[in-house]
């Protein structure tokens, strides 16, 4: 772990990454009891935890600076939490579950009956064994989320209510891990690391970008790889304010969240709704014959609404498995650690490899000889793989590259119009490329 | 109600308009006994009751005026119209309907036996009770209509024939009624005015288009509207060539007719099929759930086939209920005061007030911070619309027009690809044009 | 029948083509017995015999040429081939069938015993009474095609072996037929002449391709019309090869295969997708109310390989009953004389004769009165027409060839947005243009 202007140097580890999901899942449970929000010591946890896996590199910023149309805010630290009944016996407890307290509640430290606590305390009637998740960022507040089951046992009468927090000037911390490619092309894949107990949605999709980066790291891809672990919204905002004479560099980019509930995948769109990256993920999906949902852009959900801003507008799409406030569990503690499964974050780590392999290959060629078609056979292109079970599929697959490079053709599109997959596709491409008959 | 070169001075009405429908069904009754034809005194008597409703110009056009590539023909008035049986009883007469006579009718006084007259007699004898209509502009015929029972219950015998009309060198005649608006662009709003007693084609279109004129009147609408009621082909033909200097400022236009049948709306679009006016009556109809058609463009029907020829190809729809020649009714004495209704017209009479306000409303804006999303929250943005019971959708108005306003999408592209009712969408737009985050 | 460098002279019969069906099976009948490939006598034989039906330029190019990316190879002719047993009797006789020996086989004459032979013996075990058809060009080789039952009841012992060809230094033969049109843009039609004794493939595209060109020279079509009938792949290789600076001529193309079985028309599109000859085909069948099949470009099948290669990117689709490799006959005894039918090539025929009605009279036609409807009336034009039963659609048609005559749109876009038919808006776009009304 370093912090911003030094680069990673912890070597990767040489270890094969077996059994991804088991590995994902234990840093879910490692990472679940920490209270995280936009700011303060719980995120710093949780990255120094995400480092052990991948090396990160660290950036503080402080309160106050202006990042885009917005201002870094004043930095949230919370140790105790608790409402006490008259007996002393604490009803409510910040140590039984970072949920329990509003996010950025301001310290309070008094004794009210229960009808002054009213408006502080929030449930969810519908749901009544459910805490819920609420935060109040921008607006100074207090107060606690319990189920309603247990506000409803509580008896009229005097409650010691104290929340030890501080609120004050600060730093905003989020981290990066680059993976080094063959060009400088960048794709981001972001995760936010803001939300505290919840499983599915944040700590899912950190453990999967997580390990992404640990096998992306393993090899020297085409792209260049940058993950970004910062808090939601402020933090993506950040990230784009201090690397504005980079965002040129940024072709593609992913957004992971939710990725660990059991739901099928569902990918939706960058505002460009025709993006490489989405049509690699429609690909990707498609040809999996994974159950799965495509959807169109909406200026809602995670950071994609930051990458997709008008100004920016880049080709970032969102990958989850059950959307965006799309199940109950949703903002609840009932997203907890049985409602990830290692299964399910280890098939989303799964589709995104076979996605970015996609996009590190998906280059146009030029075909060299396009007049006519050239003699295979002289090249020994037939023989060169008339060995394999699958020759007539490779043979289809050179002449469909061939038909195609015309320098407005990717290999995707090849796949997509000849039915191949992309592997027997992009196979085919470094057959003619190291005959000479195409080049990329 | 003036004629050429002077300005409208009737001062606008300030009643409320109150049950529309009625109004327009009693400017139908008024309007169904008077003959009309493309010229002559049936024309100016029709404005000339428009006209106590909305202050017309009038234009008058002299006989062998080249107007494109045609010629204004002469002027054509009737005072009676008969047949009379040997005992001297009229059989078919003008007086009864002015569906008797063939349109454009030579004057005749003859007398001659039934087998001689069949040939200048027009029957319907899939419709044996009703009289069709039938018309000879540029052909100098002479005939009568009649009901197929009527034709067969006469005796042979001598009839007295007798035609009193005047075809001679005269004017043609047509009236424009101007809502100034806040910009030059015009709307031209266009409804034939040369049919006899036909209720539906046109009278219900008249009145519609009499009562949109009112309603609009009342506001200073965006665009400039300007209403044209003239006779069909001949007369719009006659608007385009004495205004080929002010097409260039016509940006929209609807073609009004058969506006008053039970049946459901059908808007044909323009020639272009991606004119703005075709997406906005898509957009108000489809979000109306009204039972609807959308047609194509055919170069057949009303006067859109004039304005939509290849050199003007403007963007002019046409809104029918019923359309064109799809009803047995149709140019017959069945399309009477019957066959339309008020609610019919006051349904016809409010999608057009619909689809001019979304028109009026629909502006392309920039978003001014486009680079990550706005601090929405900093404004009041939020609060702004937090008491209203669509707070959300407003809410997901504002992000969507944000995120849309790159000067290549207007408001209505943000209502569909939003799926939020266009309403809710410029609201959205009136707010952050107010915070100063968009501009028009 | 002349070479190259003269020019054909002699005259194109004047009798009239009845019943092309039965003429067509008759050419097929008496092309079948010979012996063609890639090059040889077989091919010479074979252009003779179309020569008698539409005269021929035939063009001899020398083994070794170079031919784009290939080379044309030596020539290869056959006398005798067979496998006798111990008591001299032919078990496989070339004599019988031009099938039985592998196209191409170098010379042999040896005696082995069974097991030595059965490597060089092709047959179809799923089809044990068929005999396949195999060809080794590129590769030196030989060998025998034979039933599979024919093989089952050879018995072990020494078997005498004899191909007697030739495999030398000689030419490769094509031909052409031109019919000349009123301007220099081409279509070129395209046919194999390379597969011996098989009838759909390719000899029923071989006749039809000889009757389409007869029936068109006794015209002046529009287009200039130029038939190819040559070897596969290396035939259209050596035609583009020898004609590059032709081929900017070329604005459409029809490649003829399988063109007598008894499935419905397939009509594989261009590389393009779009090329007009694809528009074109589509339209006519459709129209047709034929059960057809329309296929997206694949870089397989037949000449449309090379002529739809990147370079080129013609606008050449292919038109076939059951496709390429489409049916269990193919490349096999199976497909014979009675897999054809006289019908099923005169309704190929018919549908190329139809498509290329519509490819000549395609044009684009420019209202020269495009402001306002011209008014037909005062030309006769309703009149010229009012005669004839479909007085309506013929009013219809000069509406629409009026309404899209802006210079982007052709007839057959016309056809295809009225729904009416191409003939029908070819007859009103000629009426209009007499009356000076649209300009090609």
């Amino acid at each position: 772990m370093t912090t911003t202007g030094e680069r990673p140097v912890t070597p990767v580890g040489e270890e094969p990454v077996t059994a991804p999901g088991g590995e994902m899942y234990t840093l879910v449970e490692r990472l679940y009891p920490l209270c995280r929000s936009i700011t303060g010591d719980g995120v710093r946890a949780t990255l120094e935890i995400v480092d052990e896996y991948v090396p990160l590199q660290v950036h503080e910023v402080p309160t106050g600076t202006r990042v885009l149309d917005w201002t870094v805010p004043q930095e949230w630290n919370i140790r105790d939490a608790y409402i006490a009944d008259s007996t002393g016996e604490r009803v409510v407890d910040f140590a039984a579950s970072s949920l329990h307290v509003l996010g950025y509640s301001v310290p309070v430290s008094a004794t009210m009956p229960l009808a002054e606590l009213r408006p502080h305390l929030h449930t969810l009637p519908e749901h009544p064994s459910w805490v819920p998740y609420r935060t109040s960022y921008y607006k100074p507040d207090w107060g606690f989320c319990l189920a309603q089951e247990t506000l409803d046992a509580l008896p009229d009468g005097e409650y010691e209510v104290r929340i030890d927090s501080t609120l004050a000037d600060g730093h905003l911390t989020y981290a990066e891990h680059v993976v080094p490619g063959q060009v400088p092309d960048e794709v981001v894949v972001s995760c936010h690391v803001c939300h505290p107990s919840l499983a599915n949605d944040n700590l899912a999709g950190i453990a999967v970008a997580t390990f992404l980066a640990r096998a992306l790291a393993r090899e020297t891809p085409y792209h260049t790889y940058r993950f970004l672990f910062a808090p939601g919204t402020i933090g993506a905002i950040t990230w784009l304010a201090r690397n504005q004479e980079r965002i040129g560099n940024v072709k593609h980019g992913l957004v992971l969240a939710c990725a660990g509930d059991r739901g099928h995948l569902t990918y939706k769109k960058s505002r460009r709704g025709d993006a490489e990256i989405d049509r690699v993920l429609r690909h990707v999906l498609a040809s999996s014959e994974r159950p799965h949902e495509i959807k169109e852009f909406a200026p809602y959900g995670y950071d994609e609404r930051q990458f997709c801003s008008p100004g920016f507008n880049l080709g970032v799409g969102s990958l989850t498995r059950t959307p965006y406030a799309g199940y109950p569990e949703y903002h609840t503690s009932a997203d907890d650690l049985d409602f990830v499964s290692p299964e399910a974050m280890a098939d989303t780590l799964a589709v995104c490899r076979e996605a970015f392999a996609v996009l590190d290959r998906n280059r146009r060629y030029v075909n060299l000889s396009p007049y006519g078609e050239p003699q295979l056979g002289r090249r020994g292109l037939y023989d060169a793989i008339g060995g394999r079970s699958d020759a007539k599929q490779a043979q289809m697959a050179m002449l469909w590259v061939l038909s195609l490079s015309d320098g407005e053709h990717g290999l995707l599109d090849v796949a997509e119009r000849s039915g191949l997959s992309f592997d027997t596709v992009a196979a085919a491409a470094d057959a003619l490329a190291a005959a000479g008959l195409v080049k990329a």
